[in-house]
């Protein structure tokens, strides 16, 4: 028997290859909440009396995230935590994995809200996209949808009164949307991404990442060791192409050569660093249509469901 | 008949993916020459009376590169022009490059100084490299050639009085180190590393990369379409690891998204700009051994040397 490195006691069952550990199933648990609650510190993500608002797409990220969040609050009494969903109107995907976030909300006692772009925009996403794919629109599905539910979530946030919007994207999100700002030459974007985007702007819920310092891979194995039921299946709409290929990419440099990810991660935060100094702040407009901040007149949402 | 989208005369007989360009013979050639001097132009690589020694290992973005300085030069009278080539010692491979590179130089009467590992340090790489394999020590053959390959070329260069180095790096060698430095997290490398290092250091002929905007694949389709002979064997240590696996990842991403090469260079531009105004500048000391520039009190080079 390979005995766990942390305890010293139980069988270990992973290897964490890029430290060298051998983790037994609770050493291992607890070394995904440790690292949440250790993210949460470093970038003062959160304050002892947040109203958060995680957002819970059904998947093993959002579910995983709801799950370590709630246990985290039990010892916070002043805060509160609740679950936001957008509704995309993906039929046979989305409402499947509504469905799954209800009962798993349900299961951890966290009220669960549910917007929807049909509600707020007037269309579905299959709508949009039965649209632009009969107009040969070179945009992709995700174009879309990663505008309106963005916006979605701010809006619903806000409606409840939330403080924070904690989303569930991790260390592999990251680092690809890092490399994808790199190969896009998208200076600016470079410097407002990150773990947290709290500075105070007018009528934007700040977000904050709390499994932003945690590999895929792991939060995927918290949730099956868990028995978290979370979506399965891919979007049909498939994801950007170029996403993918980095991260192929990606995982093949890990594959190789444990700890890349992380080491790209470090990089990421210090070259954000530098970039952040040198980026004027944009001040944001409200959207002469819909309110919400912009730095344009028009905000991005409004502007792609005119131009529908 | 496809016809050259540049002269809109004669036949095309290359596309240029990332521009859409259909290019024939001439123009090609005229473009790289031209890109070469827009490069140099661009970084203020080079002066009117600069003495200039461009480091000439014999392979085919080495040569070129010499190639189109020559043709450069002429326009230039007060400026003089040299080949420096570095003999590391590996038997069957660089000694050929050497023939290669000494023909070159003489039918282009640019005059060739050479020096040797084993002139300077006492040892050939291949010495070096049995002596490593040996001990079972970490580090590889590159680790070792790359620093002694640099203080020798510096030391060459200072002896016959040149006031430039110039260096064959491509543009995917320079996305590639951009990348390598982002994985290995070398903030302070980022903002070294880049087409010129002409900060004034006592000690330090200044270096340009005068083909670091020009694509390896054009580098060598340049060098077969002037019948350039040039050393095509790879090296018998073949590369690192890390930069053969960035190599093909960035060829790939390439292959499927043109433009993705340049695009990852200006980022790296962007970057190394704010990078730098953050990096303090480290003064440099001189070797106590060697009296080289280095930032220590003893050069990496006589730190290898010395631990053989």
């Amino acid at each position: 028997m390979i005995k766990c490195t942390v305890c010293g006691l139980r069988e270990a069952f992973y290897v964490r290859r890029y430290s060298g550990e051998k983790l037994c199933v609770k050493c291992f648990l607890e070394s995904i909440e440790g690292r949440v609650k250790a993210t949460i510190a470093k970038y003062n993500m959160l304050r002892f009396n947040d109203r958060i608002a995680v957002a819970v797409s059904g998947g093993k990220d959002s579910t995983s995230l709801l799950y370590i969040l709630a246990k985290i609050e039990r010892d916070f009494p002043m805060a509160s935590l609740y679950a936001i969903t957008v509704d995309e109107g993906i039929m046979g995907y989305r409402d499947e994995a509504i469905e799954i976030a209800s009962e798993h909300c349900r299961s951890l006692g966290v009220k669960h809200f549910v917007t929807s772009f049909k509600e707020l925009y007037g269309y579905t996403l299959d709508d949009i996209v039965k649209r632009i794919r009969f107009s040969g629109s070179r945009l992709t599905p995700c174009s879309y949808c990663g505008v309106l539910r963005r916006k979605a979530l701010n809006m619903l946030a806000a409606k409840i009164g939330a403080t924070k919007i904690a989303t569930a994207h991790n260390l592999d999100d990251e680092v690809q949307t890092f490399l994808l700002n790199i190969i896009h030459g998208d200076f600016l974007r470079i410097s407002r991404t990150g773990p947290s985007f709290d500075e105070e702007e007018p009528g934007l819920v700040p977000r904050v990442k709390p499994l932003c310092e945690t590999l895929e891979k792991e939060v995927a194995l918290y949730a099956y060791l868990k028995g978290i039921r979370f979506q399965e299946n891919p979007c049909p709409y498939a994801g950007e192409a170029l996403r993918n290929d980095v991260r192929n990419m990606v995982n093949r440099l890990e594959e190789k050569h444990p700890g890349t990810k992380y080491k790209i991660y470090r990089s990421a935060e210090k070259i954000r660093g530098a970039v952040k100094d040198k980026s004027p702040r944009i001040p944001l407009n409200q959207c002469k249509i819909c309110g919400e901040p912009t730095v344009s007149d028009i905000c991005q949402a409004c502007n792609l469901i005119q131009n529908i």
